[in-house]
């Protein structure tokens, strides 16, 4: 969604369920003059559940108001040991991609951010290929080439890390980079790293997706787009799509046909994490 | 949504937009112990807009609190300027079906009644034509042949108001009943009838959108769900869909394609309807 | 499709592929006064591949003409090495459905029969249990109650396969039949039988994948429509769609939103076998 | 579909239909040593109907046998009657892309086109504005900036009919190109303009198609790609998709998603002509 609004705010909270929270909330927000203009709320279970709540409200005199909420709502988060995040709509979130050599994601969230469509900045590009600087420096944006073999790979996690601390970046999603990352590294980045995996997850899980789905003879190819977590392609699913396909397509054709849906699922997926659209409760998301 | 919460109500209400509206309500929930499951929001523009908010919410000891809260909540309402409506999840809503010849949004709606998909009671069936009295009788349902004709208009469309007020009936479903109801008639039940058109409207208005669309070489068919006012084809959509054909389909396959459409896009609008979820604003309709 | 011509005749073939197959063929019938009104080819691969073909044709004095191409296309076959199949679209397969207790891919089937959408006759429908006799009876369909229990299934199959036989059916539907049949059966009924499976293979391959799907948090559920051989769940893929959910549904809800698929997935895959669109090659399925 | 094959051609053909067409075409591919992979059909009906025909076939000694195919399947035409295109799959077509400021249709083209997914030659791009000189430049294309007002159109159109005469251009794509083409060009290139119409077309006709959408309240966008013809917005319909959308879609949010449905539903069209799949009869086209 496009953001016209430079006094908004968006508040993500998840506590036990029990009465009297949107109440609090609600007064809370209304005590500090906040104009609630979009909210949802989900429980699991209204007796011994979790309730989850975004709330999206305007703030007259924004940047003083919006600090006085930050400091004040954490008593209340006490009372009800609610878990919470507040975000201004005004201050862009720095986003890192990672890419290797295929540039259908890439492009698309780069076309995107350049149309408006993406309320985000982007710092940096790193790649365990340099196939794809010269393309990315025509956006304006710093490519890193950091190459990564079995030796190196705790070092160039080591430069990754301090390129992502150095730039202040809030979240990193993985366009099609074709390394997987040490446990370290995504433990550092809870909730933090997008990936896009090349098929309709659990189905054909791992390498190959599309060698898979031509010889199981499938009819739809899919793509899922996950938080990533230690266990590989396990994370919280955030979005899945589907593309139909017949008995002519090739292994190649089914991999074009996936190139188109890994990439608007992926832009998907990331737009809703810009947006603080997403909670994370176990190993599931709840799309706000 | 299948619903399994006993104690389960739905608050809907629209007002003008200005602050403390989201405050105020879930206070005045609180304070009546109840406790908020799932809620949702939507203001046109904070500023001089409205706003509209849909809450469910499950009461303990149902009964009289739902009775409480109705009474108590029209003072807020009157500060508010709040046009509100309370429903109980428990209490089936009363739905009329009208009918001509064609049967299948009528089979599904029926099929989806008894396979418990659609929480309502469906006290009877009115169709101008006989055809369909055996597979309506069959589910157990009393079914009313009224005959129309020009001249007996007037007078049959009394009938029909006459079972549907000594039925109490709730909203009535068009499920391709193919005659124009008069302008007394719509006015009488204003936002309760819903109509399934078979177009994509608001392309191919009006008689025979199949061979229409056949004309024109479409590669989609669609359909449309809307609530009936006294602009023919121009009330609220309440949902549409669409089905992908191509050059083989004769006119008589494009209206069996439009057949498949146009059950599964009125019966989801009727869910809805059902689910309390629906406001309309305006020529528009919010589907919470 | 609905078939509005009389003389139509559709000959489907598959042999090794080399050049002039199509040629020996359109000239066979074109001898034989057919007017080919449609026709597709796929090629695995021109040189050593397989070739695979459907022609639907019209024939003047369709009777006479139909045994004698019957008749004559041999020798051509055995030139080519051509597997075929000739089939008159005047006459009606017959279909067993086989059900247990849950109606809606049943009655999707039955709907589209009486409404034409379905050129077919079905003669039986058998269930393990007694729950849908009614139903099936009301659509005038003889209904026939073989329990089956771990020690009664060799003797419940031998009772199936006689009815099977005695009313000459040409394929079986398993429309949420709750049994897995035995090796003896499935071989004797190759490429003939067509079952559901509530999951988008081969993802949650096997019991409650609705339960499975939704610990799993995925936002698309699917169905897929299979013909079945000894390998359980792994039989060739005729067709599969999903429905978009999110994660306020319940296991439950699931199910609601999983059967919907299902009867609609299963409903095209049937469609497709009566109307001789499908080819199977080794583990996948060809649909002209 | 990716072109692999380098023996590769199709064959085009409508015709009045009758008895023998198929046998007479494939005998005459075969006595040519064609060997045909993939053959589409299709009568609007057998008797007095129009019939067309796709067949895509590889040829031994390709440059040599393609003229004489070329050269010698005339005769026939002339006996059947039938309007026909050779077209060999080695030949790139020339394709020319007009747009203004709009970027998203164009780089959805450039992206698919540098990867290989639509097999062209993309000689230039013609704007009326300067603004997306860079970025197509950065692909390597020249971009003429001809600007149009209505004093200058003829002459305008005049130059911009030298350069695609002098590229030896075989079609154009009106990538979001604001201008309105003169009878006179339109008419220069029959079934050879393709344009993308920003509704889903026949709703919306005209200007301000979101604008019209948000009022009406619709539930899904959707988009046009279809070929030019004298009547505006009345051309031969290629491809129609949908996205839905919800009440909170603001008129600019509509008009983001216009952009996303509209840049793949045309790169599909386009694909489809160069992979010579479109036939165009009276006012519809056939996809084969």
């Amino acid at each position: 969604m496009l953001h016209t609004n430079e006094n908004r705010a968006t508040l993500l909270l998840s506590c036990p369920d029990r009465p009297g929270i949107v109440a609090a909330v609600s007064n809370f927000l209304y005590s500090n003059n906040a104009n609630i203009v979009q909210s949802d709320q989900y429980s699991t279970d209204p007796e011994n559940g979790m309730f989850y709540m975004r709330v999206e409200f305007d703030l007259p005199n924004f940047d003083h108001s919006f600090l006085t909420i930050k400091k004040e709502f954490e008593p209340i988060a006490q009372t009800y040991e609610i878990d919470w995040r507040l975000a201004s709509a005004k201050r862009m979130k720095r986003m890192a991609i990672f890419v290797s050599k295929e540039d259908h994601c890439l492009l698309e969230l780069l076309w995107k951010w350049r149309a408006g469509e993406l309320f985000v900045d982007i710092p940096l590009v790193i790649s365990n290929h340099s196939d794809l600087q010269q393309t990315v420096e025509s956006y304006g944006i710093p490519f890193y080439y950091i190459p990564v073999s079995k030796e190196t790979k705790q070092e160039a996690e080591a430069k990754q890390i301090e390129l992502i601390q150095d730039h202040n970046i809030d979240f990193i999603v993985l366009a099609r980079y074709m390394q997987i990352l040490s446990s370290d590294f995504v433990q550092q980045f809870p909730k933090q790293i997008i990936n896009i995996h090349h098929s309709f997850l659990p189905a054909f899980i791992g390498a190959n997706p599309y060698a898979k789905a031509f010889s199981r003879g499938v009819k739809l190819i899919g793509a899922t787009a996950h938080y990533v977590t230690d266990d590989l392609d396990e994370g919280p699913i955030i979005e899945q799509d589907v593309l139909r396909v017949n008995h002519r397509y090739t292994v190649e054709q089914l991999r074009v046909a996936g190139r188109n849906v890994e990439r608007l699922t992926l832009s998907r997926a990331v737009a809703w994490h810009i947006e603080d659209r997403l909670i994370v409760f176990g190993n599931k998301t709840i799309v706000f």
